[in-house]
């Protein structure tokens, strides 16, 4: 069986997120296994909720990403990096415009156990 | 039955990599589900190997990182990232000392099929 020719473009975090503006809105990128690379910009705060399936990994690429727990705040600058445990209630919320990385697996809903308006499947960035 | 407390500390990757200096030795920085969130330092060239069960994510944080492949390179700057597919052989290689963020399901082995000196695993930082 012959293989299809692997694409050898890198993908380019920045170039990336100018391709979109809407927030709260996740853009996959890539997939890794059953994995999605998603982008998203989020400005204010969004709903609590859990993921009772998943952990979730959030890295800050531009601005400042406070995560609220229950426990407390984590707050990331640009370069870093948390994951929310799996079953761990968190709260996003971001002062100014921050632009994250999220990685958790396909089909993972942006409020998990909460819904509501904010609920919006990923979509996939060309 | 009670919850332990949730580590609320971020993970700084120009910290994490401030705290070794060792090349082509997978450093883990965060567990994601049964997938692991690793810091390498690369320069010359690896092996050419192949993951036959998974894909393998690269983002360059500092530095240039040349993939090659059979068909052709990828060449990744700063915050670009690429997913080698797995059973896809492939050959890291860097002119200049370059730093990494890797992530693959936990006990991926860094030479894939091929084995040899530079086999190594995965450390975790404290």
């Amino acid at each position: 069986m012959s293989q299809s020719p692997v694409s050898r473009v890198p993908i380019n975090l920045v170039d990336k997120l100018a391709q979109f503006s809407d927030l709260w809105s996740q853009k996959k990128v890539a997939d890794l296994n059953d994995y999605e690379v998603k982008l998203a910009k989020l400005k204010g705060e969004f709903v609590w909720h859990t993921h009772d399936d998943t952990d979730e990994l959030f890295l800050v690429i531009s601005g400042r990403l406070t995560i609220q727990l229950r426990d407390g705040d984590v707050v990331l600058e640009p370069g870093e990096l948390f994951v929310v445990p799996r079953g761990v209630e968190h709260c996003p919320v971001a002062d100014e415009e921050t632009a994250v990385l999220l990685l958790e697996p396909a089909g993972t809903l942006n409020t998990g156990d909460a819904g509501g308006p904010m609920t919006k499947a990923a979509e996939t960035l060309s």
